[in-house]
């Protein structure tokens, strides 16, 4: 793949986000709870927009023991590589079912996991990830292998090897996983989270600041576990809590854009899903298959859905008075293949991110989603970027 | 509980063993695979019943979080020690599901498997245990913990001090489970199986052979490994074949009685169930649900049905020539707790367990099936002996 022509830029944003985070904001300033953690900021590149893409669905590590798994990993790299190169975010969210452990035979899928990073770590680009249902579930024995002319010997012979002596593997836990990625790479802004949340680990928040005026933030992005693998698929109440007191305190009045990440939609989806193509007010290209939901819900969408949504914009030119703004929040998941739309619903936006990844099912065509924050003037807007350079499905989520 | 009347008996047995299986069986004595272990060979008190109790479905450490879940434990041992009191066999089989591990909340499951060994082992009897689906499963965390007021923090604290800081739990693998049992209890006949039979691991022969005469084996116990947890609910071809030639060497022309446990049963059981009660030919008390049976079969069936099945009986007084007696083999199984009836099919007997333990679904009262062999006159029989003492459904497997 060509490298990026943006590798100067990337290399002083790099540069900035290590500066940046070397000297934490204190808890204090971000909230009064002491046992939180201090919010990492994520510096925003002053005048210029702040651009994520979602890297959703990548599914690496599947079917290892034929050509096919191999390639589409190499396939992944490719549309992830793409993205990268034509976009060049300042940032990467990897929005779960990074891997494929269920079908994973070995002791530590963190060696699948650090490939399904590598295209955002070669470029410098910092990144963040949650996890999906497939992150850490157990190896499934396909059935077939138990038939004439039994178990392929290499199998065992490989599992032996690598794991004590026994062919069982169970996954490698999302504590693993997590604390692989935060130790390894630098460029990593994932958390393992409140232990007090824990099995879900994947919950926190970040701040994008200017790099000019690192106590203003531009926007908030929580992360959190939405389960799977080898839990429920759930948000917990002590999730939907966390979020409500972290919230209340780093961002009392909403005043700074709320984005919201996690792996399985909500049933809030299945409410606002579309019968048959894309209408308007959705925006989207796939409305392929039904919103696969969470098992339950324990309150997180009224949390939301009751978080004020004003902004004051303090408009460049001195005006009489300031102009107030709705500012809605946007929730982004992945896990349906074959979905891509935003939808709003009542203050929110819920979008679906692009299926990125050749592992997992479905064939259609593969893309990232991108979000773009831009300051002066304020506006939040998204698009898919596909393999094959197009872009579709523009939205603006702030108007 | 009271202490059996018979532990000197048991004493003397069990020293027995010992003596015996010092001085194993060479490989060349059972067949000529090299590479196949030593058959396991239990002692028979010459001139009395060799008998058999088979405890199935025991599901030890359900809801460790309640009080229920101990108390059912306490239950079942209390049921394992009627009978052991009442019948005082010389061998017990545990015959799968000894566990509910996706109730076991720590790391070492193998805790739960000692508790359901302890009335046998401190009786000084000898024991062998077969895996059942639920063994090795991993935890599966109650949905309802997840919703308010949130996960009992207590969970997770127990979790983290016991399992390197993890609230993931991935069940005690079958493996771990049988190299504690094997090295921790001299009592246990259980083996590992062949490695290239792996992932299934409780695969393996044990011959009952007189005390004062060896070489003369009175009954072969095949046991069997049926999968579930951590892989598929299936007998592989692998063992089908491991089986055949197994059987074949130590027991070339089917005169030694087979006896076969697993715990799932296989698709044969649904073809042979009775619709409603159990009419003859079948035996038992309880047709009060639908066989489970295995995920898919690869042979063993078919390889059983196969098997010759003459046994050649020299009379005690001479006679001018020998009789030829029908021997059937016969098959044992847990899984269906609501089944516990013994039905001929072609030329096997397929029977099912007693649901022994108070874990697992089901109120149905508690019992095991029991297995005598003797000697002079041959015979294999059967029944069921309940936790109130009483017996029933007694039944000649050799008739």
């Amino acid at each position: 793949m060509a490298v990026s022509p943006s590798a100067a830029r990337v290399a002083v944003l790099s540069f900035a986000f290590l500066l940046l985070n070397l000297h934490p904001i204190s808890p204090a300033t971000v909230g009064s709870d002491p046992d939180a953690s201090p919010v990492k900021r994520l510096p925003a590149r002053p005048g210029s927009p702040f651009k994520i893409a979602l890297f959703a669905d990548l599914h690496f590590g599947e079917d290892a023991w034929t050509d096919w798994g191999p390639r589409q990993d190499v396939n992944s790299v490719c549309v992830m590589s793409t993205v990268l190169d034509d976009e060049v975010p300042d940032f990467v969210v990897y929005l779960g079912d990074v891997i494929t452990a269920n079908n994973i035979m070995i002791a530590n899928a963190s060696l699948y996991w650090d490939q399904a990073l590598s295209p955002t770590r070669s470029r410098g680009i910092p990144f963040a990830s949650v996890f999906g249902n497939h992150d850490d579930a157990a190896f499934e024995w396909p059935l077939e292998w138990f038939s004439a002319p039994g178990i392929p010997p290499v199998h065992c012979a490989v599992a032996n090897s690598s794991f004590s002596g026994d062919c069982s593997f169970s996954g490698t836990h999302r504590l693993q996983l997590m604390t692989n990625e935060i130790e390894q790479y630098a460029l990593s802004y994932s958390s393992k989270g409140p232990k007090d949340l824990w099995p879900s680990i994947s919950n926190y928040v970040l701040q994008i600041s200017p790099m000019d005026n690192p106590l203003s933030p531009i926007a908030y992005l929580y992360f959190l576990d939405s389960g799977g693998g080898s839990y429920s698929e759930v948000l917990s109440n002590a999730q939907s809590e966390w979020f409500k007191t972290r919230s209340l305190e780093i961002n009392p009045d909403s005043r700074v854009p709320e984005l919201i990440f996690w792996h399985i939609p909500s049933k809030a989806y299945k409410k606002v899903a579309p019968w048959s193509g894309v209408p308007k007010p959705c925006v989207g290209s796939i409305n392929k298959e039904t919103v696969a939901s969470q098992q339950a819900e324990t309150g997180i969408m009224e949390i939301l859905e009751k978080r004020p949504s004003v902004k004051v914009i303090m408009p460049r030119i001195c005006l009489s008075i300031d102009t107030l703004m709705i500012i809605w929040q946007a929730v982004f998941v992945g896990h349906n293949h074959g979905l891509d739309w935003c939808c709003p619903s009542k203050n929110l936006w819920l979008c679906y991110a692009r299926h990125t990844g050749y592992g997992g099912y479905g064939d259609w065509a593969r893309g990232a989603r991108i979000i773009e924050i831009n300051q002066h003037p304020f506006s939040i807007k998204s698009w898919i970027r596909m393999e094959n350079h197009d872009v579709h499905s523009e939205v603006n989520l702030s108007s």
